[in-house]
């Protein structure tokens, strides 16, 4: 009873979250995204990416399967914007980033509460059995933190 | 033991985005934190005023008792940035953040596992029946969530 009490104030979190940043993007227009969210700063369709990006690499960790966008990490997560040109559109990431959250929603809710304290597969077992909130449901909360700093950011290309 | 485990996923993530703050605040100057975070948008004395008003309104809703810093809350939530002048100094405020956020570390060394798990002071005791997950872990979940979103906001005033 307990489990499912966390696993639901972890995924609200993350929903709600979730739910920010897409109100967000979807009141921002393709131009907009291309804007700097402050002088001199990553622009809005490099976070949509590094988001996107982030996301997918929830579903290897998770043991949820392969990445769906793999492809990405080298533009959005190992380089900085602006140092290599962009090979996805604003209308791909857009569609990508909503699949991405759907896609980990159905197996989210596939997952027993117990489950969701298992070890993630960035951690040894033997590490896991010293350090057991190293577990899947901590993962989230990381990753709920993550996308609200950038939510925060975001926000600033509004007009 | 669960709890336990629950308990420090979400201190760990608490205390983890306090010292990106805090890291954040310590290496700007009280003239950087003059500036806006982006052009017209808050400045930095304001958030610094604005996170440690939130921090300070946890300590009545976890029933720890009073608030240290009221007066906060006309200039730092009630109303927006510039709108009124500001009375207290960027000193002062920074050591009110880092008295409320050692204060606030006191309380929760304090709470046993399964006292996290009971409800806060801002909802009623017939709801919370119903809403078990509105307990007093949660606030701390949606707190570190707002910490995170104005931190990335922050970093924009270094240079």
């Amino acid at each position: 009873m307990t489990n499912q009490i966390m696993v639901k104030m972890v995924l609200d979190a993350w929903y709600s979250k979730i739910k920010e940043a897409d109100d967000i993007f979807n009141n921002l227009t393709d131009e907009q995204l291309q804007n700097e969210v402050a002088p001199g700063r990553n622009r809005g369709i490099y976070l949509l990416g590094h988001l996107t990006a982030t996301h997918d690499g929830i579903l290897p960790l998770l043991n949820f399967g392969d990445r769906l966008y793999p492809q990405l990490d080298e533009i959005f997560i190992d380089n900085p914007d602006k140092s290599k040109p962009l090979t996805t559109s604003a209308n791909e990431l857009r569609a990508y980033w909503k699949n991405i959250n759907s896609t980990l929603a159905n197996h989210f809710d596939k997952l027993q509460p117990d489950e969701w304290f298992q070890k993630h597969n960035a951690v040894s077992q033997e590490d896991f059995s010293k350090q057991p909130h190293r577990n899947k449901l901590n993962t989230i909360i990381t990753r709920t933190n993550h996308v609200s700093y950038h939510s925060g950011q975001l926000v600033f290309l509004r007009k």
